[in-house]
């Protein structure tokens, strides 16, 4: 399939800075949120002013649906989670982005979610690293 | 559409216990959050013991998503919320369920999560009838 167009689509600087890029898949990007804490993607599509999954149309609301789906299988093989956490809220960063967290019994937020939940702990440069080219070559 | 076989489903008690029911789709139930402070959907599929959605089958994953993008629409038509947030979590209650929110700049949780956050406003018992009936010729 090939690429979607990203016109005028630029990542919004704030997912950029928090983020490690894995891969770009049809529609949308796939990001590492440099939080140690958590196996966490964020899945963003590469549309302009997209904000809300219900204004897409509807080939793209299948592409993405589609796109999550992968991530959440690949982050359940990779880290053996024990629950899947989905979320897209979009209160801070407006740009549209799906989170897709493997959850652990004993990780720091349980049972809560992940958004708001203390301070973000940076990966070493190697693990992020070794993280980021595992993911690679499963997308 | 003929109603998706119910089998052996029953809606997990806690649900049950902080929702108001507005509706059978084919697929979910449709249920209100029984939280004055959030205009708050939680989409059930009736599918017993289902925990992820990852674990379901595509035309069923189709059908959840086509039903949580109705239910998204519907809420912000009726409420003209100024941002949707979507979420799949089950950490608490295990039962497969998708929250849909409507979000304000000056709601009680901005611009966190409203999961966690503080304890449930139970509606007045004509608010919430309002609302369900008002949902419900929407569905």
């Amino acid at each position: 399939m090939t690429p979607y167009p990203p016109a005028e689509f630029t990542l919004d600087p704030r997912l950029q800075a928090d983020t490690h890029f894995i891969a770009s898949l049809s529609l949308c990007d796939v990001l590492l949120m440099n939080d140690s804490r958590f196996p966490w993607l964020i899945l963003v599509p590469r549309i302009a002013r997209a904000t809300e999954i219900v204004d897409l149309d509807e080939p793209l609301k299948s592409t993405l649906w589609r796109e999550v789906d992968q991530a959440a299988l690949q982050l359940r093989a990779l880290t053996s989670c024990e629950k899947l956490n989905m979320g897209a809220l979009g209160n801070i960063v407006r740009q549209l982005h799906i989170h897709v967290i493997g959850r652990y019994a004993a990780d720091a937020a349980w049972p809560g979610p992940v958004w708001g939940c203390g301070s973000a702990v940076p990966y070493e440069d190697i693990a992020a690293k070794a993280i980021v080219n595992n993911f690679r070559s499963r997308f």
